[in-house]
């Protein structure tokens, strides 16, 4: 007998229809001998009812109470699912944050689980019962409930499994497991069967919307298995599990792309101790994002800054970079809005080197100029222009073995 | 200063600028110098559209899990309000039925508040805020939510007068008091100024509905005084108080009607011991509730019986009655769907008589004629033919000095 956490999505409950699938797939799991603790979301475009809602009442609404009805949005789902699971006549119950308890942090609107009591969820488990637990919502240490944050659904799911210390965490959703590149830009893509945590986590950070990021973070510090799969089919998805020796023969997991940002270059700034600080702080202070900063190697104490924002900031930093530029006596203030950022990830670059190097020569053969170029332990980014975005993320995912008919696993 | 309790009903937050409209209205007393806790529904509509939700799920939903379901729109409420009373400039903080708390018993659907923590409400009125507490729910010994049942959230008002000792309990409604009868029956209706609290159970359980019966028993007990208002104007509306001297020299204070009963009668029983238990077994156990028994008395072994059930239940007894009749050789079963019952009440029948004979004498002048009479302390009702409703109401409010004109306080 297994200990099973399995954590459906909005879209996976946005109708009573589909709700009643949920019902019917748990049950299914249940009789095949496990014990099952399902986390749910809001139903599709509830959480968003309720956000405009609290808008009606003010631009401004109190985190506090924002949460209090937030809260709600899950709390219909789970009291649904479980009336759906007793009306097919086995035990069900459901559980709100504040009744397992989830404690979490003060953090309204982003708050973060502390510790969970498992007395009452094992208690019931054992005698049957199948649980349906609110996601996204806890309990601060005054009584009053606090919410995750968007996607925090999946982080109270991996933080049960983690806590009750459950065989694996299924994380249903409405794609069918994490893909080596997203197959509307690659229809070679093909779906990963098992993936590292820190490539997860290089993967959800540069845009392939899966998992919550938070979530991954969290199960791999508990060593939590994830299973992300689909709702509306029985195939196996994608398994996100601990880094292996195995895996490090695979070079190349995944190749992501961002048209997200923005570049901005400051040519020619004189290179003294605090410039980039300087430079750095209005940006910071107006909380913008900053992503890449490459400063190239001073030429008589004269140097290069470049880096990247959201697009959505781009026009407020070039004003802002721009009264810094005169103040330090900087050249020129320059900027692209028509970039892109493609990635490759894999934990394989640890041990393998040539990796840069074959992704600059894919590049180059296409035509493809690189205006910045990023690395971390198992991941390069090269920012390039935006109109080659997707012939980038086909050739790199060609020439790292990852088009479809080349599959060797 | 005071402590006010005041409870909004579901049209008085049906909409977000009458939940602001509600938001000023607590903050304009709370300036005056009061400590405010404002009891609310969900807004108009949203418990039903729950109700709705769960019956897609299935014709039969678990009561546990439909308290999980409901208590999320009176939830909704609070937090808006809180909002909004927050964006305008002031301390309020929502709280759930479980974070007062308020417990119940286990009654799912139907819960009777058993205590009320009182340190938490105290400690933050004490320090200036306001409070918005979420009607109709509580929490049971498991620490499951329990709602209180259609109304609760008036039970949920008186409670906490009780336990805060509050100076006034105010329940803002869409009337604005307790009228003398029904206004659209009788035109000369009045409001009253005052009402004792058994004269409001009369009036309620007659069909006056203004306040949850439950709420009035309440607040009888713990001497909890009511004022009922409307939420749309300032008027002053009717308090609902310990009964006084002063309130007996008004023989009647009301006059109430009912069209939803329906007359069976069963002629020549034989008037054994224990035949009205297994007439009245059947009906009992199909969970039909019988409001009026009238049984003559017996001549020679034989006697008439006779009873009213609601009318959506009418067909359904008179199956059920027709099949016992032939059973304990009962010689007939008839029946009238086109019946009402029009009662007259007031505290000051317990010290004077007449009365009734009054009631009669007023009806029979208008040649209506009365097939059934029952009478408590402080009531008299009568049962007559359904389309003498308005005139007998019109006559009595008019003889027992209750019209407009002829108004003496």
């Amino acid at each position: 007998m297994a200990l099973i956490i399995q954590k459906y999505g909005g879209t996976s409950v946005g109708t009573i229809e589909k709700l009643r699938a949920v019902a019917r797939r748990v049950i299914k799991c249940y009789q095949q001998g496990n014990q099952m603790v399902v986390v749910l979301s809001a139903m599709a475009g509830q959480t968003d009812d309720l956000i405009r809602l609290a808008h009606k009442i003010t631009d401004n609404p109190d985190l506090r109470e924002l949460d209090v009805l937030m809260s709600t949005g899950e709390q219909v789902s789970v009291a649904l699912l479980a009336m759906a699971i007793k009306s097919m006549g086995h035990d069900a119950r459901s559980l709100l944050g504040s009744q397992v308890a989830i404690y979490t942090d003060q953090l309204y609107g982003k708050a973060r689980i502390h510790e969970i009591e498992t007395d009452r969820m094992t208690r019931e488990l054992e005698q049957g019962t199948i649980l349906a637990v609110a996601g996204f919502q806890g309990l601060n240490d005054n009584g009053d409930i606090t919410t995750l944050g968007r996607g925090g659904s999946d982080t109270t799911a991996v933080a049960l499994a983690a806590s009750l210390k459950a065989d694996v965490c299924e994380i249903f959703t409405d794609v069918d497991g994490v893909y080596t590149t997203d197959p509307n830009v690659c229809p070679k893509a093909r779906k990963l069967a098992i993936i590292s945590y820190d490539e997860m986590l290089e993967m959800a950070s540069l845009g392939a919307k899966v998992l919550e990021i938070r979530s991954v973070e969290f199960a791999k510090k508990y060593n939590v298995p994830i299973h992300v799969r689909s709702t509306f089919t029985n195939e196996r998805g994608t398994m996100v599990v601990a880094e292996t020796k195995n895996m490090e023969k695979v070079l190349v997991s995944g190749v992501t792309y961002s048209k997200n940002e923005a570049r901005v270059t400051i040519r020619k700034v004189p290179d003294r101790p605090g410039i980039s600080f300087k430079i750095f702080r209005p940006i910071f202070e107006s909380g913008i994002v900053v992503d890449m900063i490459v400063q190239n190697t001073s030429e008589k104490g004269i140097t290069d800054l470049t880096f990247t924002v959201p697009k959505s900031d781009y026009r407020k930093t070039i004003g802002l970079v721009s009264e810094v530029a005169s103040k330090i006596g900087a050249k020129e203030v320059l900027g692209d809005e028509n970039i892109a950022k493609v990635s490759v990830i894999g934990v394989g670059m640890r041990s393998h080197a040539g990796v840069a190097q074959n992704m600059f020569e894919v590049l180059g053969k296409e035509n493809i100029n690189i205006s910045l170029i990023s690395t971390s332990e198992i991941k390069i980014s090269c920012v390039i222009e935006e109109k080659y975005t997707e012939l980038a993320v086909r050739v790199l995912h060609k020439a790292f073995g990852l088009d479809y008919e080349q599959r060797q696993d």
